[in-house]
């Protein structure tokens, strides 16, 4: 199983709209997945380092990467729409 | 729900036994929060900025507080045995 978390950076004026990113963003990221999304979240940090952390669990690299391509470019686009930081994509293999 | 998300960077000489982490260490922390802990998973990243995350859902705040001051020193001690990087400790409210 694949794990995608997306760091987004706290600034100095970073904004972070939590409301847009669970109702809108992430559903737009699972819904580009379909199937292979099995699971996703979202955490409010707002202090230290992070303003956010978002995490999919996606069955596979190839699945992640083929709806990147077809919806990858929408999905960035829409990242204005929540947040003024630029998100780092960490993905690894779920251990446990 | 609170999430603490554990970060571990990715240096030049970074080393991480996923393996132990896995079957001693986040179990370690799970019975030091006891029925407070709602989950736990681990992903193994290493490469980019990060060698691998851990997670955990905490119920509370205070839940966590107090399962650090009671076990927070065997725990922080026991990270020496899977890798040789800081732990980033990250906090926040689970908002899905």
């Amino acid at each position: 199983m694949l794990s995608v978390h997306i760091l987004y950076p706290k600034t100095e004026d970073s904004t972070f709209d939590m409301d847009y990113y669970c109702s809108t963003h992430m559903p737009m990221l699972a819904d580009a997945l379909g199937d292979a999304c099995k699971g996703w979240g979202a955490t409010a940090v707002g202090s230290g380092a992070w303003e956010a952390i978002g995490w999919a669990h996606v069955d596979n690299q190839e699945a992640f990467d083929v709806a990147m391509k077809e919806h990858g470019a929408k999905i960035m686009a829409d990242v204005a729409n929540y947040t003024n930081v630029a998100p780092q994509l960490v993905v690894g293999e779920v251990a446990k």
